[in-house]
């Protein structure tokens, strides 16, 4: 097999190894199926007990209440930012507040713009998107179609450690770049989604976790394949979804269930991890400097600079040498990013830690 | 290795099994890589190349001009009924014609209904969609925003021998489930789109092909994800694209061109394939009879039924004991249908077609 390396690409990213290898072993033929998960029928029964388990497996994980719709749609993010002004906020004589806090916020909010009135609840620009709000700060429309934010900024590296509190106008989050890495009380939340290819699966599937009572308010005038209630009516097989990635969310899930035992197991394994890597950064004294300010720190992405920016192309070039892949930062943000998913390993992250406290040895 | 079966799906559907093989060789870690398909990025120099080398082997397989597009996207031809009203219906005062030749024209129809006027130019319905219309039958308006068809109706098994001619409105094609089937001349088209999971890949991508000059009549005002200009203009990569099923389409036409030699020799592979079903149909005198009138019948989808409605249990049940899977009809048409798409090997329509005289002898 060829070598392996760790992969700290923002995504796509690395998936589990046992995950990888359930897949590669079924590919040519499903046990029992005959035909591969590339071939086999939406509507068959085989398929139907995949995202059936996919939907369960994501309901445990998240205890997601009953209230609640599960859909595997297309599209990314990206296409969720124009789906849910178009369903809640167009003809809707009430405008959309939005919490910006990087690059993805400020994203939604530009699509939002197209299809009806968007107000800023709070702009992280001043201090170019290094921390998230704290409730006192948000400036909230109480009569808002809705409150957008992003948990997680994959970019900048910042974090919301609970949700922001919106009393009953319904909390839309933008979770594609931390979903999973922790419980999270979807109670909280009228439309929570992201894409898979963080956490949850490769690239090709979103999921979208909505509350019933939205439903009631879609549009009549869309296109079904924009339309959430015709979506979440069909279980997300209005027409052929994208299998292959919706059998690996359950495969991810699996072992989310199985292998790490749950969310909240998951977040402490993810909190040790993140902490070598800050932990080397202090131990460093100066030397590396994170970007976000420490309340809002994310526990998926870290990005940080190298205090004399001439070293960050040695720095990359010898993390690469050691299998220590994809550690370049945003051109936004620049210097360097690690993020560390789930799929991570913790092996991973001690060899960079360690690798950054040699380099800085080195080179201080 | 789990014994594969004979799979005569409508889509998604069989694959070729050397492409399987090779996704399932390297899906731990592609070659020098050291990641899986499934974990690069989709910045990376490895998928620019594979999405590259993907649209480059459409140019050669279909001949496609300069001055056309090619574009990788998500949601299949349900999101493209609805962009190309969206793009092109909406707000410009003209009217769209739909020439309906079955069920997925129906749909097509019906999404673009949601943006604007709709013409319907022909409908088959009079005849229960068993044929395609011909030239003279059109009534084509000369000022219509674009003309859309179905170049294969997969439920119906009907398909046009060749396109409509519609002077100097743009030609709009669902080719989703004969695309690659055949030659086509592009330069007849303004756009022609084809979800991949009957010949091009899995599910989860859907290759559009649009002429250079439509994009620039695409509105400012959509979301940017449904905007085709914007699609281009970014090659496909606006946001994270489905890696995964562009690697395979990426296989599948690298297969067309090296193992089978291009389209020409894949239209005499599928020709000789549906010709053994339809002599098989023919000796059995009655025992069987095909929905699609002569002229009509499509290369990729033989929809047929038993004279004897009682025996299509029977049939299909001793069919799946042989290895020939899912020859179900569509609700609509009822009996049966096989579909034979590119990667249905000769010897699986040769199976079918024994099959289907030892049963006709049986209960004649």
């Amino acid at each position: 097999m060829e070598k392996r390396v760790y992969n700290f690409s923002p995504g796509p990213a690395m998936l589990p190894l046992p995950v990888l290898e359930e897949a590669q072993r079924d590919l040519l033929a499903l046990p029992g199926v005959g035909m591969s998960i590339l071939e086999i029928s939406h509507r068959s029964k085989e398929f139907t007990q995949i995202i059936e388990q996919a939907e369960a497996n994501l309901r445990r994980l998240l205890a997601i209440p009953d209230n609640y719709r599960v859909l595997f749609l297309q599209g990314g993010a990206q296409m969720q930012f124009a789906m849910v002004p178009m369903n809640f906020l167009r003809g809707s004589d009430k405008a959309a507040d939005y919490i910006l806090t990087g690059t993805w916020g400020k994203k939604a909010s530009g699509e939002a713009k197209t299809q009806g009135k968007v107000r800023v609840a709070w702009d992280g620009q001043e201090t170019n998107y290094d921390r998230v709000p704290e409730q006192a700060q948000l400036d909230l429309d109480p009569k808002a179609a809705y409150v957008h934010f992003t948990s997680n900024e994959t970019i900048q590296g910042v974090q919301f450690p609970t949700e922001p509190d919106t009393g009953n106008v319904p909390l839309v989050c933008d979770a594609s770049s931390d979903f999973l890495c922790r419980p999270v009380p979807i109670e909280r939340y009228g439309i929570l989604y992201a894409c898979a290819q963080k956490n949850a699966g490769p690239a090709g599937v979103t999921v979208v976790i909505i509350r019933d009572d939205l439903l009631a308010k879609t549009p009549h005038d869309l296109p079904s394949m924009l339309n959430y209630k015709l979506l979440a009516e069909a279980k997300s097989l209005f027409n052929t979804p994208p299998v292959f990635a919706i059998y690996m969310v359950k495969l991810v899930t699996d072992w989310l269930l199985a292998e790490i035992g749950g969310l909240a197991k998951m977040l402490e394994l993810n909190q040790q991890k993140v902490q070598l890597l800050y932990d080397a950064i202090d131990r460093c004294e100066g030397f590396y400097d994170i970007h976000a300010a420490p309340d809002s720190r994310s526990l998926m992405n870290v990005a940080f600079r190298l205090a004399n920016a001439d070293l960050d192309a040695p720095f990359l070039e010898q993390a690469a040498q050691r299998g220590l892949a994809n550690l370049k930062g945003h051109r936004s943000v620049g210097g360097c990013r690690a993020s560390i998913y789930n799929a991570m390993p913790i092996e991973g992250v001690q060899t960079l830690a360690d690798f950054m406290l040699e380099f800085c040895d080195q080179r201080k």
